[in-house]
């Protein structure tokens, strides 16, 4: 048993990229959330929920809504992706990423070269959960010049390159039988009969003091739709691990993909990756605490990326997950792990709820790792 | 306000399929449900809910579920789709096809040629909706000689040739931007107070008389998991429309397909048939009530299949819906309709919860249309 946030309003989580001289330029927020670590985040360009959109709360309008207009726009990416199904109850987001002309950003936002921003990745708590599991969602073909420049994989190009024509079927069939095996029914049950569970005078916690707590937080901020408001939040009791194993086999770069169940997802079970602990949460399984260790002992040469990156600040409090990509060769998928082309992966994100933010997540800081050397932190 | 069907448990529907001379052989069941207007339909192998195949009932073991376990079965088809989201509150089956060595079936199931099961397609009432529904998710790359065999549309062997590859980002993008501008929030209320139904001796009913009404059957079976039950139905007060319009467009075949909201899909809104009118409810929209006066006045030699198949008779009772394909040409898609190869819709079928129960059928019945004539009934 365990309280979960009911948020049944799809919100549009967009980004806007313009053409320029590098690839292209993301419209990024610098957005202070209530959550973050560290006061503001690269932010995508729009995050907000429909009441936020319809301005339900009396407040002021979303800067850049109008840009990601389906019926207008240069779309590149539409599609509903959910979003931590540990926390959050059947919620489902709506992802864009559209291309617009170059124009001169209003304070508070800038243009940021996708080359720099997938090398602020390295950055600690940085890079925005919404803009990581944003920009997962691109069509992956990347620029020649943008690959080679920082290439350390060239297998992932060579990959990528079938990303819209591969064959999904068998894959999209292991999943069917992996939620099968793994679904489940939740019933809900009123908050204050969750057995295990307690509430104290500042939180709502596990008596065993595992997992996270449900906290309230009073809000001031400048710079957001209003000027202040109290929420509850989301508060992991320690740092959670997203771990991603990848693998060069037969000059396809492979990725180690669990079958993850999470309790709000609308179909029980998405693609997940190698290793997902959520803070405060002991590993899934034994196959899962041996990759775990296995990723975490991997030689410097193997560590393709390792950083520490944030849960989103809106409803998650001070939630982090270090983040970690390494080379693993020769071992078996376990049981509910499949290697997966990175084409697959990509191909397989086209389509709704397939791939969880978690996956997404570890996925772009894959691409971080191969086309962006970290601009500002030493290794 | 409707009252729904919540059936959370995830059902098997799957067909066993054999190499046969002329192509494949299906493993029919000659199923008797409480709903049949006319005794048995032609039924997938197994059709059983977890509680069946778990013999929660204490109920009989369910024939040949053991020719569905994924990890030794020689797997086609795996997915999970959802069922008639106008009644059935978020539920989804999977939809299992394997392909087994032939073997002497037992009392009650029969192998039956792929081409003979479309031909009788053309039958009233006699090929299940669950058999149509499984047998729509089929890779259909049609074998050639099963193709010019009865060939009307060949068109269409070489639009489907491009199924496992075309590229589906832009009927995915298309399809996300309609979920978001239909996509609605449900809230469950106690079933007295139902606003605008009322409770008879015998029925939950309309006041208006619209729709369908439920209804609670007494049931004496042979040959099934138990002997005998009580259970709620559904049984529409009329006769529904399965429109599917067809068009010939630059050597492709298109299918005109409409974003159907339904308030029980698990992501409010997939791709249906061009006319989806359940019984007893009026066309939802004016483009809607224009492609239906087309399709119901094409001339003859326009109309590639016309018969009336039953809705699944384990949850309703004698409900029916004209299924008409016919050619159209030369029209624009109207707004929330789009113009897609087949070889999309047979490409999104891979991935579950795209394409809804009525297209699935609309699609089985142009298949059956193409390569199969009626077997048995004068036209």
């Amino acid at each position: 048993m365990q309280p979960m946030v009911d948020q049944p309003e799809i919100g549009l989580l967009g980004i806007a990229v313009t053409p320029s001289s590098r690839g292209y330029a993301a419209l990024a927020q610098a957005k202070a959330e209530p959550g973050n670590i560290n006061g503001v985040q690269l932010s995508p360009t729009v995050q907000a929920t429909r009441s936020n959109q319809e301005r339900a709360h009396g407040g002021r309008a979303v800067p850049y809504l109008e840009l990601f207009d389906a019926a207008t726009a240069d779309v590149i990416v539409d599609s509903r992706q959910s979003e931590h199904g540990g926390v959050f109850w059947k919620k489902r987001n709506r992802v864009m990423i559209v291309r617009t002309p170059q124009f001169e950003p209003i304070e508070g936002f800038r243009w940021i070269e996708l080359a720099d921003l997938m090398a602020l990745l390295h950055d600690d708590d940085l890079v925005h959960a919404d803009t990581r599991a944003v920009l997962a969602c691109a069509p992956w073909t990347l620029p020649d010049e943008f690959v080679t420049a920082g290439a350390r994989l060239p297998s992932l190009a060579r990959t990528l390159a079938g990303s819209t024509t591969c064959d999904l079927r068998p894959l999209a069939r292991w999943l069917s039988a992996q939620r099968t095996r793994r679904s489940s029914v939740s019933i809900s049950v009123a908050l204050p009969g969750l057995v295990g569970w307690r509430r104290t005078t500042d939180a709502l916690k596990r008596d065993d003091g595992t997992g996270f707590e449900v906290v309230a937080v009073s809000v001031e901020a400048a710079g957001r739709e209003v000027d202040g408001w109290c929420q509850p939040m989301i508060r992991p009791v320690d740092l959670g691990v997203v771990g991603l194993a990848v693998s060069d086999r037969d000059g396809q770069l492979n990725l180690l993909m669990q079958a993850c169940p999470e309790p709000g997802l609308v179909d029980d079970v998405e693609l997940g990756p190698t290793i997902q602990i959520a803070g405060g949460d002991p590993p899934r399984s034994v196959a899962e605490a041996e990759l775990l260790a296995l990723l975490l002992d991997s030689p410097a040469e193997a560590v393709l990326f390792d950083a520490v990156l944030s849960d989103e600040g809106g409803r998650f409090l001070h939630s982090r997950c270090r983040h970690v990509v390494a080379l693993i060769d020769g071992r078996d998928a376990p049981e509910g792990f499949r290697w997966c082309p990175v084409s697959e992966v990509v191909g397989m994100l086209v389509h709704s709820h397939q791939v969880n933010m978690q996956a997404r997540s570890a996925l772009v800081c894959l691409l971080g790792a191969v086309v962006g050397e970290p601009l500002s932190k030493p290794k």
